[in-house]
């Protein structure tokens, strides 16, 4: 498969942050072979993209797709409240046919909102990666482990993680990568983790975690043991590259340094931070100080309600600069940052910049919209004022999965219209 | 002209909310005529709206429209050096035309989001008033007033004021209403807000205004006069229901019942208050509490850079949440309610409610996108989940200028031109 998109405006997002105008960008197979002025081989497929501007593909560092069934169900209510008479007693009904059909809906969400890979931690994972294999995206899946110190229910869980690791990393011709997922430190025993940082060596997986996401979870674990979930994780050996640690609102300075050090990447998920009201905003500009790798991530359809990573590079840039009274902080380049080169350095994936010998996952986006006229700056426009409905042609691994404004290897209808049913049924049971 | 949209959900926004399912409603003229089921009356226009849901227009109470212009010219600027290396010295460049071709962009843009009011204050009135009269939408309209002290100034400024409030009011139909429009207490001398007053009642006209939008210029004025701003206007009888104030972010207390007494309208605009990193939460809650009327705007797109009241919404929500440490805190149907009601009732429209003798002011929103399935609460939905790009219709003054997402009595493609070239020449003049 060869594909060849010419005249574009690329946002290159490389080392420079270049704009390219009036470039030709060449896919062979998977990978970017070329990206030049007036590329003369012929390719099986040609994409016409004057006039508008390519983007690397969004990388959402934290989802759970299939929440999308319950969008909308509960809203505006207390975290502790919300998860145990509303989330959690619907989640324990839920099937792994459901999760499918969650997932394709979240798939096709993200397709047209440009985003090309995910990262997901959940359960029913079977039915989740289906969904990925179908709808041509990448993803990094996880199993959400939880054990409340129960010996049973840990071998249990890391016996579902260990699978889903052994029976889907690699698969869908490379889209999906796997990881581990304790859900975080206050879910989790000490035993639960230490055997999770065994078998992400044992695997080479990465791990996905939720750490400091409010600020009761962070004092509940210094009362139990004196010490603070970042410091906690730290002292267990638990904390390096391979992590990818979601929230980390509540962190205190020295955590942060820590989290830093180790290498550890951070998500941000300002949408759903604001909407459970955890009452703080991560500390992007110490992370960024100390040298993290900060990535951005939308948090499940319940708690934002929106799987749209414009909607969150916004929402990223306004709250920090409302955080803290400074209109300069997390400027526009920086939130497109977050989006695509640190959530692909996040997952490991060479992806993430639009240049030869990356992973050929990008978007092709379409200004001429009322919302995005004119163009002074164009990655201005991706963060401020953009939104799915600019986005035209999306590509992953080399493969169009929307192609003017159609989705390519769903069908979207149908998933739309079962996706309700099952939604409805859902809630019913 | 008559009208029928048959077989809707309705979103009436009435007394108790409801919702009214498999309804029509008839519109004669203007005006809605009925809201039953099964309506025989014949109409010169039907529009089946199965499967979508009607909600009233939403009534944008703080813009400048034209400053659509300047979308992504500029951002991530602290607040004084934005406006006084960036905004000002191109906004002195500005001409009619310009500010006619921005504001015709403005209305494409609102119009396919939804709005089908919005409040201006700005300059070259005329082409604003004409963008407007040309598209089908109503608006308020006033003449921004600075004088800095300067008398002659202050008499040029009051002069234009007035014109615009009589040349204009009443046209296009009726769509079009004017107000008079001091700046803001820290740039309006106290003879150009009492002159105001003065007009205001002549005319039976509103009065638009900045206020205590940062934390510096209540603190200027307190060391001038002894005042905060809203203290201050109480004391020259400026305050009430005649006045429509933006911002209100930084109000005591006894301001936010000194205004909810007085009957102003305080219109909160989350997006730009974020973005240019005010550093406070307008008060909303105190608002609800002291029986204010709660607004909501975009601001310009200078300061947001998007005219969308769905994002909004979800920013004013989230807002109050995030600074309140509370996820209950302005729930979907209040943040509807400021979006629709409370701005109808902000600008003295018999708008905001779909119910008979209302006038024909509303969008028939399409949830058949993968961002609004499921629909467990529609309110949820429009306020969390849904963009523009679930606006299908849109009637204004009983007249249809969206139809099935296009628009009606513009030439949308030839405005995205022409307001793109109109840019990338003020920007270099």
């Amino acid at each position: 498969m060869s594909l060849l998109v010419k005249n574009a405006a690329i946002i290159s997002q490389d080392e420079k942050r270049s704009v390219l105008r009036g470039f030709d960008i060449l896919v062979e197979g998977s990978r970017i072979a070329r990206v030049a002025k007036g590329i003369k081989e012929k390719a099986e497929f040609v994409v016409d993209a004057k006039g508008c501007f390519v983007v690397p593909g969004f990388v959402n560092c934290h989802n759970h797709a299939a929440m999308t069934l319950l969008r909308g169900y509960a809203d505006d209510m207390e975290l502790h409240s919300w998860l145990s008479a509303k989330i959690w007693p619907r989640e324990a009904k839920l099937k792994e046919d459901d999760v499918y059909w969650g997932s394709l809906l979240a798939c096709v969400e993200m397709i047209r909102g440009g985003t090309t890979c995910f990262a997901d931690m959940y359960f029913f994972m079977d039915g989740i990666a289906r969904a990925v294999e179908e709808s041509g995206l990448r993803a990094n899946l996880s199993h959400g482990m939880i054990d409340l110190g129960d010996k049973g229910k840990r071998e249990k869980e890391l016996r579902e993680g260990e699978r889903v690791v052994r029976e889907w990393n690699g698969k869908a011709g490379g889209r999906i990568s796997t990881s581990f997922g304790p859900h975080a430190p206050y879910t989790c025993s000490r035993e639960l983790l230490e055997k999770t940082l065994e078998l992400s060596k044992k695997y080479g997986a990465k791990i996905q975690i939720h750490l400091s996401e409010t600020r009761k979870e962070v004092f509940d674990l210094k009362k139990q043991c004196g010490k603070r979930p970042a410091e906690f994780l730290g002292e267990l050996g638990f904390l390096s590259s391979e992590v990818v640690a979601s929230h980390c609102c509540w962190v205190s300075k020295s955590e942060v340094s820590l989290l830093a050090k180790r290498g550890v990447s951070v998500v941000h998920n300002p949408v759903s931070n604001m909407k459970l009201a955890g009452g703080n905003a991560m500390p992007v500009q110490e992370f960024f100080e100390a040298g993290a790798n900060v990535a951005l991530g939308t948090d499940g359809a319940c708690s934002n309600n929106s799987l749209s990573m414009f909607e969150s590079m916004k929402f990223a840039a306004l709250l920090q600069k409302n955080a803290r009274w400074d209109a300069v902080v997390l400027n526009a380049q920086q939130a497109l940052d977050l989006a695509t080169r640190n959530g692909a350095k996040a997952l490991g994936l060479n992806a993430g910049v639009i240049a030869e010998g990356k992973l050929a996952d990008f978007s092709i986006l379409d200004f001429s919209k009322p919302s995005t006229v004119p163009v002074h700056n164009a990655v201005s426009n991706i963060v401020y004022s953009a939104s799915p409905s600019n986005v035209r042609d999306v590509v992953v691994n080399g493969k169009l999965i929307l192609l003017n404004g159609k989705i390519q290897m769903l069908d979207e209808e149908k998933i739309l219209a079962k996706a309700q049913k099952v939604a409805e049924d859902l809630v019913s049971r």
